[in-house]
């Protein structure tokens, strides 16, 4: 497939509008209130966490993706997560949508809403609602609207995340773009923090929603900043139609073409997020080849990238690989030890450092060059069949415990 | 049951010599040899690592507890780990035991074998077989030589770890010592780290195996420093009856009696694990109470304290109670959010935090005093049955990454 990327994010596809605004949430003088809004009715589908401490907003969205008809708008804020705020929480929830349904003279059930950051504490719902009628006002149909919806949703996100492609289908030009934010508990089950994508693809809210659930798997849920399952993960997707294609009802070649497009947008925004990772200094990806079976792959690679031990090597630019193992180990997948060869690569080089069931005789010089780039690679070659799986994580630093150590105040 | 504590570790009980010296196996002047040793031939049971990659000693010992008749004696050795070290590894502990077994005049499958350290690297043989020898002449059936072995096994712990007791048990006097070590790579599966346990009862080799499986699924499974299962995890206990005792064969109230010596000890042990964690600045507890299964209790409390989000805010002082509802959320266990009470407590006091679905209006004054002891425990009430756990970690620190950023330096 020819997949072209493109400048721009949420607003990249045709029919797509956003805005973000300073509200005064938690702190002052920041972005922290973004919205996307399409007047075009859109399908939506959505992925949402596992925790069973579910946040009001994902409760609100999950009846909305499930139940609701068409969706034309999102309401998110960061600096409160609106978790663990019992009854009021939903009621705060629903206010929000009513004055977003009010403002844009759509039903309440057609605006999803998402919240993050801290947990427990009840939103100013004087300022959001006032919120809420801002953004309405200063919504556009721009790329810059976009980026600034995409700055909106960051907490201690160091860098905003949004990304946009192109691609023909049949005739019709497609566009998907995306963004979104992480960068502390982060180790999503069923989809990630807060993730928002918009597509001018015509698709039935059926087999959009099966092309989410589908990529989220190996997306998604192969990164992990902390190993803690955030309860407000969210990731939705609107299609609105506008592109003219054939509308998508079966998993026939369009579809997957938009799955192959989707693979590629959410891939970058994973990755993305796990090298934004709170404190972090690299991107720390986990490669396993020739495993026997998918589901092996991917739980090896992600053990591998979520220990904390072989995260503070990666900072340390320590090629520890005995912690590798020892990770893969107590996955619970199954491989041989003494059949297997591991490397480390990265934009300096690539070394093997393993073989046979032991350590081959390579130089630690040149293994800490490999291991000083901003993005670094171990390569698990199980040497058994053809299935492989990639998961990304990041380093373990000072910063992430100076972070989390004070995160409230 | 009357159980006394007494001064002493792993020679505390009648008839156990041991000896700690400095063998530079991998550093100057440090002790990293250590021997527990028996005269009388003792029956021994383990629990090792469920990590699929198993180190030499550990596959030697498994060996010996399972097959072989009498035990006589443990050598360890701190600073390299012996694992990820194909057949020459295996050989060195070989070597190792039949270097023992001459010196002792008692058969090579009546040596235990443990190591700790870093991974991947082999063992320097000759000053291990030096070694071996040098502890053989300087062995003593004295507290002392205990203590010297307790500090002999440690290696990035900050402190040695042993305790003894005494209980009566039909007029003979029983006395169970021990010593173990952490401090990284500590969420043991099936045991921890390094624990050796030895006692003067007379007991079947069947029984003290049951005692010691059953045990440790209720204190060295429930810590966990960094969620690192390691490759060497084993915990050996020996029993030589010289305390005279009537043999226990069957779980009689002999038995139970042991059980409660048991307990009591290895929960002393993993506590302290714990609490010395790698860079810890306090021991981490959390007790759910009022459960209404044992393992939902497990399941709960283990995912707390093994939060990276939530060690750090300990480490902060910081009640960020929303982190411990989240990781109770992903643990896979049920309960009720909104029917809960969330408590933080320690020598300075105990303070409601969380109750009927939110939080209560409490003074964050107060509770950042509470979380500023080097002991606190977070009390989990479900208010649905009888059952209870407590899991024990460590908070999450920079001195954590520092250590493990460049452990093998």
């Amino acid at each position: 497939m020819k997949l072209k990327e493109k400048t721009g994010g949420v607003t990249a596809a045709k029919g797509f509008w956003a805005a973000g605004i300073e509200a005064a949430i938690k702190y002052q003088n920041r972005l922290d209130m973004a919205m996307i809004y399409s007047e075009i009715p859109c399908v939506a589908a959505g992925v949402f966490t596992s925790n069973l401490v579910k946040a009001a907003p994902v409760l609100w969205d999950k009846e909305v993706v499930e139940n609701g008809e068409a969706v034309h708008a999102v309401i998110v804020n960061s600096g409160i997560a609106n978790a663990c705020t019992g009854e009021q929480g939903l009621d705060y929830c629903k206010r929000t949508a009513t004055a977003a349904a009010d403002a844009l003279s759509v039903k309440e059930n057609a605006v999803l809403i998402a919240s993050t950051g801290v947990i427990g504490m009840q939103l100013p719902i004087d300022r959001i609602v006032a919120g809420v009628e801002q953004l309405v006002k200063s919504k556009e149909e721009t790329l810059a609207a976009g980026s600034l919806a995409a700055r909106a949703i960051m907490t201690t996100d160091t860098v905003s995340k949004e990304i946009a492609v192109e691609f023909e289908l049949e005739g019709a030009t497609i566009t998907l773009g995306g963004m979104c934010k992480g960068s502390g508990m982060i180790h999503p089950n069923m989809c990630t923090m807060l993730g928002f994508l918009t597509t001018d693809l015509a698709i039935s809210k059926e087999m959009l929603q099966q092309a989410l659930s589908e990529n989220v798997v190996d997306t998604f849920n192969m990164i992990s900043v902390d190993g803690d399952t955030s309860t407000n993960d969210t990731l939705v997707i609107m299609a609105n139609g506008s592109a003219g294609n054939e509308m998508i009802t079966e998993k026939n070649d369009a579809y997957l073409l938009f799955l192959q497009a989707l693979n590629y947008v959410n891939t970058w925004l994973a990755k993305k997020m796990a090298g934004d990772g709170e404190g972090a200094t690299a991107l720390f990806e986990t490669k396993v080849i020739h495993a026997d079976k998918k589901e092996q792959a991917r739980v090896l690679a992600k053990s591998v990238i979520c220990s904390s031990l072989t995260k503070a090597a990666i900072f340390g630019h320590d090629a520890n690989w005995g912690r590798i193992l020892c990770a893969m180990g107590y996955s619970g997948a199954q491989f041989n030890p003494d059949c297997m060869e591991l490397f480390f690569e990265s934009r300096a080089g690539k070394i093997l450092i393993y073989q046979n069931g032991k350590a081959v005789d390579y130089s630690e010089e040149e293994a800490t060059r490999v291991l000083s780039e901003n993005e670094v690679t171990v390569v698990v070659d199980l040497k058994q069949g053809n299935e492989e799986a990639a998961a990304w994580g990041c380093d373990l630093t000072y910063d992430y415990v100076k972070i989390n150590a004070d995160y409230r105040s």
